[in-house]
């Protein structure tokens, strides 16, 4: 079944311990659909300007994505994000944001998009995340947030909340929605805001899923080497978003082995710069990884 | 198989964000017994002083814990911590040491001490945890340490790796040890130094499990309310050691569902000051939660 993401499509420059990269193709709608493309049909509804090269729009092309409700402003730039990490790789310094042209972003889904089954509200504006669920007939709808919609838009996000299925975040995140520093407290805090479903990203810890019936955690996949932690969550809820679409399944062994696929897509994410480790997997590879995960956690 | 450890006995005094304990009972060795002897016989080697009273003696003859190997040195005083946690609980801010007739400590073993299989080495100075197993014939030795001997002691500490099977740490020791900051790639250095097996501690987040050639790791038990993390770690040691030394069996399916065990005394261990839950805990408790633990992290 097909998936449907909006959310940002961006030029990154980002530094870490172990190199630089200038202009990378980043943006957590490209970042989620190249995840997401290894296990269903997925189209992004996004904004980019004129600077957005063709050579940068095969990234789309090659995985089969999607991009008739990506519009292309005449004279615009695309939104720009200048990052950096330290040794830990945990968080990012944001060195320069530009929004440009995703300032004045107004989603324009086609009618087919408008039909999406599956449906994921990357971090944007909670308005315009309402603004799109509203218009599509989907059967699950999951979001992402942040830290500065939590702080600067509250109401508007608690009334998105209430409009979703699930809800993928992390624990910082998730302490500071429900204001309550114990996680399994705030989990069933955010549950009272209106989605079934809370997914919390803990990094190199793992993930864990709050129900209000049922309680799922995992670790994340050991890795000796993490180069660009740049779009693994977005990795992590493409990964989720796409296996559940692929499985049109609902139920809780599907959520908790999408949760695993999901882990796999943000461990091969971080590897390398951007999306270029995910633009070249194969789905062995892939499979590989999830069974090495049964394995590590089997007891 | 009976189970010896040599560590301290303490008198602490704690606070946490819920409360206060002026003089509660505390050490490495005392959290480690009590938790090891829902599983296995278990025999302390330690010191206490004059003050330590035949009430509070009362936790070792509850859980028949053997306590032949614990000197009473008439006039001295027990070895006294103090210490405050934060909110988040996770580290603890010392506010006092006395280390009294801990400091002249000198392991003194019964012949049959010397004989057990098991054998723990809580975290004391790494030159008398070598002691104490040059002096036991055993067939598995696992230890604690802390980064003060990292640091003060590293040419003792690296003498002491090399001699045990086990090391049981956390997360920051671990990365400390090996000066590496990837986990993974720490794990694999402090194998070069001498054990065969490295457990790495995460608090809430679980535990990990590296060997030459195998990898484990699990979560946490979620627990809604912490109170006292004090000894968190010990119960896990003793809940492993305890788990191991009942089965008599060192292959990976048992070290695997020792860690969970040992999580699962660490879970009960932080519900209360000291060891008051631990001490009043039954083995049907013991089992639901390993059952529940298996229900949360199956895919």
């Amino acid at each position: 079944m097909s998936l449907l993401v909006v959310g940002s499509v961006a030029i990154d420059s980002v530094k870490t311990p172990f190199g630089v990269r200038e202009r990378s193709l980043g943006g957590a709608a490209m970042h989620f659909s190249v995840s997401a493309s290894y296990f269903s049909e997925v189209a992004v509804v996004g904004v980019v300007g004129e600077d957005y090269t063709d050579d940068d729009m095969s990234v789309f092309r090659e995985r089969n994505i999607n991009t008739e409700n990506i519009q292309r402003i005449a004279g615009g730039k695309t939104f720009f994000w200048a990052g950096e990490y330290g040794f830990d790789l945990n968080t990012a310094k944001t060195l320069d944001t530009q929004l440009n042209v995703f300032g004045d972003f107004k989603p324009q889904l086609s009618d087919s998009a408008k039909k999406s089954p599956y449906l994921f509200l990357a971090n944007i504006q909670p308005s315009l995340q309402r603004e799109v669920r509203e218009q599509v007939d989907c059967k699950f709808v999951a979001m992402d947030t942040m830290n500065y919609w939590i702080e600067s838009a509250r109401e508007e996000l608690l009334k998105t909340l209430a409009v979703v299925d699930c809800v993928i975040i992390n624990d910082a995140e998730a302490r500071e929605l429900a204001g309550e520093s114990n996680l399994i407290k705030a989990a069933k805090k955010i549950l009272t805001f209106g989605p079934k479903m809370l997914i919390v990203k803990r990094g190199e810890y793992g993930a864990a899923l709050f129900t209000k019936d049922s309680y799922f955690a995992t670790v994340a996949f050991p890795l000796e080497s993490v180069f660009d932690p740049t779009g693994a969550g977005d990795s992590f809820a493409g990964g989720f978003m796409g296996y559940i679409a692929k499985h049109d399944n609902l139920d809780e062994g599907t959520i908790r082995r999408a949760i695993i696929h999901g882990s796999v897509m943000a461990s091969f994410n971080v590897e390398e710069f951007s999306c270029d480790r995910l633009r070249r997997l194969t789905r062995p590879e892939i499979a590989d990884r999830v069974d090495e995960f049964r394995k590590f956690t089997h007891f």
